[in-house]
């Protein structure tokens, strides 16, 4: 049982708080990926010092290494990985279908092997249930059956249907407790009628709160914006909207305007590894020569220990060089700037000027499309 | 120009303090290898927090990348990296001789090729003091040979007055200031004659400190303190000395028991990126399937950030799921290690039970013959 409450709107778009076990979390929130046990390159403190209120993990991940069992009995995951604050994580569903080997879909579940050791293993709405338990999981979302896309309309409303009954499965099997809950998800794909039969479901069963799944698989963002337009909101105004696996900024402030509150995405933590600086202006590529005798900041308007310790040039240096710390700065800078949008968000519409913020962040905001 | 000031002998040990133009070293003191301008895996707040006074920087890796030229134009390394202590250069004689490609060794200086580009560079001891310069060193190595262990009387004997000139040539070229200092480096592989000859022809020069070149290179622990035994004691008693490259956390103890103030090594930082772990009781392989369920930090007596925040068992999972914060955690720890052990050995020697100290080590650091 979570308790959220929207504290302000301005259009569609909402500003609320979520209140869970491990402390609150104000939306519209971004969470950043630490898959199996760490945000990639950073330390827990380094994370929270971003603003970050709350983390998401990877049940696939977890279950494989080092176990759901095992991280139970080191005290749950915010334990085991020193993250005392919040933590949602998803259902295994959508790893299952993008990661691993041989694979068999039945009403009861999927077995699979482990993209690590080829060993078999059994996920079941059920499984997913007493593993996000095990871990520990504030928000533990529903297990379901996530389709390749693009698809026809019956195989995506076979699918959508499944998940919907492994929805009201998970529901079933969900122990609830105070500060805990569970996120039924809209599948359907692109198709309004599937969106809207699977909110219909969904909302029948009841649950703390909405995940919109299935986006961000390549269908282009307006497409992803229309989708958004009729499911968000269809669903019910006192709970919190989780649009997953998105996005990038310029999809997450539309998003937000659609009236989604939570996000999750790899993009800034693996950007930050890979040399791609998120800043107000855009997107830089570190590696570019450009940047070797350049004493400016990744962002002169960014507060992060980054931008207010190290110039361009040292940052293109470090990964130039192969340097860990490369990774480790680059990551922190966009997990800061990632938190730091969402911070602005909050704020633009607790003064209703959040459309305002919103035309001026894509007039400025120019060199997106990098990725 | 530095200030040392011996505090306080017990035998042969001293406590003492160092003098730069970026602050105080206190000896015995340890220096994090920052390579090419970082610790690796380590934010330079971080190398502060284990207590690290001084860090050593490489000569020949920062000339090749970013160049030394560079690191200028960003305010020098201090500035260029954001560590504000001081810095420690050595002089490239070493890694051009390890690292580089075809090398000409004449009267002049080394003719070479980069290891990264293939690119020819030319080092001498005018050049090597130029780039140490540039890099704005605290502390500036002479530029020296370093001849293949084990080699014949004649060809270490050669290769040692061929440096002691260079010394000369190093002394002339260095530019010397107020809180800056030029170290001599004494040669002479295992020869007593040769070391002695050595120590004379530096002393002769006169420098701000001594190092004790051309050891750890495989010649064993009894060998180098053997060769210790007479090469530091010849040395002036107000003046640093340096062993270079130095070492097991037994070879520092043992070498501090023979008037030794300062060392250098990769291996707290190598080994926190292969999983290996210093510990108050020796080394752990975090590899090993034995840490998996172990609830227990690395180390009870460690106070660092990765002892108080983590178990063996959870640095064990992100060692086998390779992930970066494994090594960010156990580099912090073994750095944290080091200087504890020199905070230990200095406090021992200001109170006069250094020889019980090191007997106390001796007897519970058992299982260091790992490396």
């Amino acid at each position: 049982m979570l308790k959220y409450k929207v504290l302000h709107t301005e259009g569609k778009a909402r500003r609320g708080v979520l209140k869970t076990a491990h402390g609150d979390v104000n939306t519209p929130a971004f969470m950043p990926v630490g898959t199996v046990g760490t945000v990639k390159a950073m330390t827990p403190e380094a994370v929270a010092s971003t603003g970050a209120e709350i983390l998401l993990g990877n049940t696939y991940h977890l279950m494989l290494r080092p176990t759901a069992e095992r991280v139970a009995a080191f005290g749950g995951l915010h334990k085991f990985m020193n993250w005392p604050k919040p933590i949602l994580t998803d259902s295994g569903g959508f790893q299952v279908m993008s990661l691993s080997g041989l694979r068999k879909i039945t009403e009861e579940g999927v077995t699979f092997q482990s993209h690590l050791s080829g060993e078999k293993f059994f996920l079941s709405p059920e499984r997913s249930m007493e593993i996000q338990h095990l871990l520990d999981s504030d928000i533990t979302m529903a297990f379901d059956e996530c389709v390749e896309l693009p698809a026809p309309h019956k195989k995506v409303a076979e699918s959508m249907r499944l998940s919907m009954r492994w929805a009201k499965r998970s529901k079933e099997a969900f122990k609830d407790r105070q500060g805990y809950g569970l996120f039924g998800i809209v599948q359907g794909g692109t198709y309004q009628d599937l969106r809207e039969e699977s909110v219909k479901a969904l909302t029948e069963i009841g649950f703390d709160g909405y995940a919109i799944g299935g986006l961000a698989v390549g269908e282009g963002q307006e497409e992803m914006f229309k989708v958004l337009d009729y499911t968000a909101c269809a669903l019910p105004d006192d709970k919190p909207r989780y649009l997953m696996g998105v996005g990038r900024p310029s999809d997450i402030v539309g998003a937000v305007a659609r009236g989604v509150d939570m996000f999750d995405c790899v993009m800034p933590s693996r950007s930050g590894r890979t040399g791609q600086a998120f800043t107000s202006h855009g997107v830089l590529n570190m590696h570019n020569a450009c940047h070797t005798d350049d004493h400016s900041p990744l962002d002169a308007e960014c507060t992060c220990p980054a931008c207010q310790n190290y110039t361009r040039g040292y940052i293109h240096h470090l990964f130039m060089a192969g340097e860990i710390l490369g990774a480790m700065l680059l990551t922190w800078h966009n997990i800061h700037f990632y938190e730091n949008l969402m911070k602005q968000i909050r704020q633009a519409i607790e003064e209703n000027r959040f459309e305002a913020f919103y035309q001026s962040f894509l007039e400025r905001y120019k060199d997106e499309r990098k990725f």
